[in-house]
């Protein structure tokens, strides 16, 4: 019997197949390899291809859009949203509008086309982790914008349309819906119990341990209870803390050893997967303090959605949390030592 | 500049790319292509592969689970809910969960292999929304079910694993998410206005036409104000409604004319894409009747979501639904004459 399991914080319900569930070799995709082939805008020499940079990781003393950079920031050249201007918030008859204000940034997380986040160094996965921190706290000074979201596309399957490893900010006006959904159920269970959610979460999984894939000390990592997705995971930080930009130092460099190991998990157990990854933080001009915990979301990329999800919003997954925990938890990742 | 939209129901955001907007031929995609290889469980002889019958249409006396129908619906044979047991709800410390008791139905559109709903004869499509119809009508008896959804994967992009034309019907314990929102911003409007915020919509859109695709005695089918997806469709019945299965008579009629009007208009303007539909009805426990209208959205799949739409619920939509419905409106679909 399959059973349905709702999310303790925004209330999703998701149905959990018991049986025949499936394992790591029964989903058919393609390996995210990467060719190499072609020009790439990312790559050392074509720093005059993407629009000038924002912000990059320089050690060499080298100029502005010239090699050099060990990380680099910029934004995108084809933006969702535009940097400049008012928003301009419009009737028509019944419908709501506005201009499409915000930014879209390009985070280029190393110079070398051939390495992923999972094989990068420990210390350049940090700069990937420092490099959103910096983004964020100079874009928050914009009073024009509520939410700033970090996301990761890795592989054409997840959407991404370059090879190059590099992530992007979105900064929007408006604090999207599911962001309110969270936030909203994060609330009520405070107002509720005077608890957060997620420290009752990482409570009863260190407990039980069944879902807990890893941790060390500031982090756990864990197959939610209701995953919409095969092999999903969560890295929530220990201490309770609402927005991500405001974690202590040694946070940010024990994130990137974990987020480091639990992709390079993921490649191990299910063949260098396509995922999406996003840091879930707080909005940044509401103070969420007590009650909202940022944690950061990798999702695999295995099945397709099909009309079922998108008329319900009710996912079907064939693979148990407690099972894909498992298989995390007891694969073996080699130590990065090189590159 | 782009422009963000809100959807007037749901509360939805997207960002209309307004400039620069992709036109049907800038889509990458893969034609959906019926191949006829290999073993079909949906076709004539070959019944005994699936669950037996539910439901056949059989003008001929042909006998249960015998070739002789025109159309047939069966149990999906992995079903994604079980049929038979009790609810069993339980908690797991915070968490809550139940048992995954549901229906899970396929509808075998027609036996002909070859044919998709754009291709049918109108009576035979006609045939296929009354299925819905009847199936819908015989679960609504069982008490434990408090929504039944109808929808449709056409193409492998689209989470098609069969390429037998075919529908499904998913029968669930509890109202999913996403309906609960529509529903809820439904009557958010009835209360504040007194008005259906569907009855709105076709006022409105009738009035401008810039969106408005098609229409008929009873439906009218127009691209949203704010579209999730390039070239999304909804058909509204003109006349309000709450219920899909309550409507007249000459409406399943005439909306089997205007769905298949509409699948034909995508095939020539999108070069046959991968498509999901979905029927949005009430609730079948509620009483939603001076708020709520059914309709029918269909979704092109011509694009992949990546962590942006999956962090936020905010959707990139590169063509305003102005432009995309002039491409519908001005293309020229055959009348379909045989088979």
């Amino acid at each position: 019997m399959p059973e349905l399991r709702k999310d303790p914080v925004t209330g999703r319900w998701v149905i959990i197949a018991t049986e025949r569930a499936k394992r790591p070799s029964d989903f058919v995709r393609e390996k995210v390899q990467i060719r190499g082939s072609g020009f790439c805008p990312f790559c050392y020499g074509n720093e005059s291809k993407t629009p000038p940079e924002i912000l990059a990781y320089r050690s060499d003393g080298s100029g502005r859009d010239t090699p050099g950079w060990s990380l680099r920031c910029v934004p995108n050249k084809f933006p969702a949203l535009g940097i400049e201007g008012s928003l301009n918030r419009q009737g028509e008859g019944l419908y709501d509008k506005m201009s499409g204000i915000g930014a879209h940034e390009v985070i280029i997380e190393t110079p070398d086309h051939n390495l992923t986040l999972a094989s990068m160094l420990p210390r350049r996965v940090e700069d990937v982790i420092w490099a959103y921190r910096d983004r964020i706290t100079d874009l928050k000074k914009d009073k024009r914008f509520k939410y700033i979201l970090i996301f990761k596309n890795h592989g054409e399957a997840a959407g991404a349309s370059l090879e190059h490893t590099h992530s992007q900010l979105i900064a929007l006006p408006v604090v999207p819906k599911r962001v309110r959904e969270e936030v909203d159920g994060a609330r009520e269970h405070y107002t509720f119990k005077e608890r957060c959610v997620f420290c009752d979460i990482i409570r009863q999984e260190t407990e039980s341990g069944v879902r807990m894939i890893a941790e060390n000390t500031a982090f756990a990592a864990m197959a939610p209870f209701a995953p919409r997705f095969p092999f999903e995971i969560w890295i929530i930080p220990k201490t309770h803390q609402s927005a991500f930009e405001e974690s202590q130092k040694f946070e940010f460099e024990q994130l990137a050893v974990i987020l480091k190991d639990m992709l390079g998990r993921l490649d191990r157990v299910l063949d260098f997967p396509a995922y999406n990854y996003i840091i879930h933080t707080s909005p940044i001009q509401e103070p969420t303090t007590d009650y909202y915990h940022w944690h950061l979301e990798i999702m695999p990329k295995l099945t397709k959605l099909a009309g079922f999800e998108w008329g319900t919003g009710f996912y079907i997954n064939p693979t148990p949390p407690e099972e894909s925990a498992k298989f995390l938890r007891e694969v073996a990742v080699p130590v990065t030592t090189s590159s």
